[in-house]
């Protein structure tokens, strides 16, 4: 990258301080993703302090037909961010925690807070802000609110949509939306929250957020359950959910091959169960009330001893072909850690197939059955890792084939978005759209859709400059 | 009315059948709102039979660039349906469950369906559709979903738009949008379905959609509590929330004028307490689990004992002034036909001042002290009925002022919203825009969203033909 003299920039320098505007070297950091790869050449990365900032970031970007793609926290998982050429508008700087009102059950955040450090905050209050994954860490609000992220208790608080009831947004001419609403109930025209929620900054630039927090869980009961199939475990689940009044936090499957998988990865890890079964799930219920949390005179967890009690009687009438409970943290954890392995399992052999596709829960078990069916017509020995959120039916699709030709790639892909389209799912569940998932947008979403979504992309973004290219595909890019 | 001639109505006629386009006094039983008033005075009703049928009258409408309003049920409360010289067109004959999945937790239902029929369904299958409120037995799930409809357990349960998956929907120009997905994580583009959800048929007709069931609670813990101030009602929330897991369904306010309003009216009812009290509060907490549903051996409810375990040590430490526990379906009913004669209490006298307002739920006592103050320096000797769903935070007030005068009646209208605007709350709620709340849209909605709402509804019905003046002002109504 090399210092670079475009006309907006003397202008952006003078408004936002030299310091803010980087380009070259110092731009470097801002363009490397969370894998430490520089992913991008960006025009200059921007470095805002606030949501004024911003609208005249845009304003001048409006008045110089330059694009802008906002970045958080470089966590994406489908090249939502790349800038090359354009300007990089980091949220970083914009990371207050503004309020957090406990009785009220809210957080008013800005876009660039880390979700872990609005965990702790939210801790301070004995409270949660449910929305929890592996790039916890490093992952911001902003981020996650526009490709409206997912995780592994989507079962029972919902993605990020569901946690969010209100936004602050900045247009494309620099218009400040102000969408700040507090309350649950708030019928005032069209849902643009929601609009912006998921739309990976092609419609605007997510400032800050009124966020919902929930009590917090005071003791968890935890297991690892061995089913006869997939379906047999959906009805668990929903055994489960009817017994424990909706308090299943996780709900997740995983095959024979990734027990084995982690087996050979962690050579110290113990497995599961004593026997091999096809179907593992991992699942965890949270007890909210001291009544379900405090130990008994004996030491017991109520909540643990209701499960044992479930399971047993699953045990009995064979729902369940064999169970293991957590008896302590240590083991929490064990079976946590065996479930968060998937990215690094997945990553284990080259080249790879990946892919995050939903179908209804009741069609899981259909979903892996079709998709064997297909990825063996296309190459019998190819070996898969399939993880899913049973809980909510998003399944992680991970194949390793032989080949590296692009074109059975593509067509591995192709079977396993079919499939699950054809069950009644979607071809895009919790990563987002970014430039990955485009080829799929163009062939499987509904074309009315598509024009909608480009008319709408146009009347809030004429000139198309913010995060040009992402999300919808061009009208010539159907097939 | 008279016979009309309009040339669309015999290529209707041709497309649907004569008998499906009615005038004069066949279109009057269509023309009445569920107070038996024909409140308006369509050019002619439509009645189609299918998704076909609606696309094909959108054709013909978007050719002859004549307006066209959706109705289904007919119980909305601000004249969002309105069709003088317009063609209204009835939903009433969509009326098909297409399917109940139970495993997967799903309904597939079109927009004519009645709630109540919906709840019946479900019901088979040991599950619930949660969306409840009053007009359940004329209400359809098209005008739920257009209108956003909430009703007293949404603290529990969410709005129409959290219990909705999937949509279809009828454009302007007829095409139709296909987002009947039903998975929990769909990220593929814009959410269109949220968009479609609470604007009122002016963005297009829904025509069909996939919704969520939920387990059906086994039993219920309802009481009638008495508290110092909301403030401290609010406190007792969040612990009872804390205590049940999240379980409590039902938590409204009724102030001391409303349980006496409701004796005058009712001189057989009986007092919730033999004091009076300024803060009372109905609640109610869902079982879910036979183990806090099945009765013990002494005949007891667990959810039931448990509640009262909680409320007990409430009233030891001051938090409940009063408690009584319903101890059968008798006095839960009993309980539940106090607050539902709500409507009923607010409509004895005239002239009447009414609102549907929203604030986060830590400011309801904030809200209610304001508007008291705000309307009393309007008129000392007014009366009025407040009641809340506390639990979300949304008011219904009622004022019965002395005098008939539109500026004073319109400046206590403006009082309530300020305040609720003031407190960071809605002053739109559960009830939606139609005409009535246009003006408080032109005054109170921030400029820049209606802006944005204007060129979203000018790119998807460029020919102003959907439900047209409803939902947004004109730009130039601005005050």
């Amino acid at each position: 990258m090399t210092q670079t003299t475009h006309p907006i920039l003397d202008a952006l320098r003078k408004e936002l301080g030299a310091k803010y505007v980087l380009t070259g070297k110092h731009a470097e950091p801002f363009a490397r993703d969370w894998t430490g790869q520089v992913y991008t050449s960006p025009l200059a990365v921007l470095r805002p302090a606030d949501t004024k900032d911003v609208s005249q970031i845009m304003q001048l970007a409006y008045l110089h037909e330059v694009p802008v793609v906002p970045v958080s926290g470089r966590t994406g998982l489908t090249k939502g961010t790349k800038a090359d050429g354009q300007l990089l508008l980091s949220l970083d700087r914009l990371s207050a925690i503004r309020e957090i009102r406990p009785a009220g059950r809210i957080a008013v955040v800005e876009a660039g807070v880390i979700l872990s450090d609005l965990h702790k905050a939210a801790d301070m209050h004995d409270l949660i802000f449910p929305l929890t994954f592996g790039a916890r860490g490093s992952a911001m609000i902003g981020g996650a609110l526009s490709t409206n992220a997912g995780g592994s208790n989507v079962v029972r608080y919902g993605s990020t949509r569901g946690l969010c009831l209100g936004l602050e947004v900045v247009l494309a001419d620099g218009r400040i939306l102000d969408l700040m609403s507090a309350v649950h109930k708030d019928n005032s025209g069209y849902d643009l929250r929601d609009l912006m929620i998921g739309a990976e900054g092609t419609l605007g630039i997510i400032t800050a957020a009124v966020l919902r927090l929930m009590p917090k869980p005071l003791a968890y009961a935890s297991a690892m359950l061995a089913c006869s199939s997939v379906s047999a475990a959906v009805d668990v689940l929903n055994t489960l959910q009817a017994q424990t009044g909706g308090a299943v936090e996780a709900f997740e499957y995983m095959p024979a091959s990734f027990i084995e998988g982690h087996l050979e990865r962690f050579p110290d890890a113990r497995a599961p169960f004593e026997a091999r079964y096809d179907v593992n799930i991992f699942v965890e219920v949270g007890a909210l009330s001291s009544r379900d949390a405090d130990p008994t005179p004996e030491g017991q967890i109520p909540a643990r001893a209701h499960l044992e009690d479930v399971l047993s009687q699953m045990l009995e009438n064979g729902q369940v072909l064999d169970a293991v409970i957590a008896q302590n943290e240590t083991q929490r954890a064990e079976m946590w850690a065996r479930r968060e392995a998937a990215a690094e399992l997945s990553r284990l052999h080259d080249p790879i197939v990946d892919n995050d596709i939903a179908v209804p829960v009741d069609r899981m078990q259909d979903l892996l059955t079709r998709i064997e069916t297909r990825i063996h017509a296309l190459d019998p020995d190819i070996k898969m890792l399939n993880v899913a959120h049973l809980g909510d039916g998003n399944l992680h699709f991970t194949a390793w084939p032989k080949t590296t030709d692009k074109n059975t790639h593509a067509a591995i892909n192709l079977a396993v978005e079919e499939e699950a389209i054809a069950l009644g799912g979607s071809f895009s569940a919790e990563h987002g759209v970014g430039l990955s998932k485009l080829p799929a947008m163009a062939r499987h979403k509904d074309k009315v859709a598509l024009d909608v979504m480009r008319a709408i992309k146009r009347a809030l973004d004429p000139k198309n400059i913010l995060n040009p290219g992402k999300v919808i595909p061009a009208p010539d890019d159907l097939p």
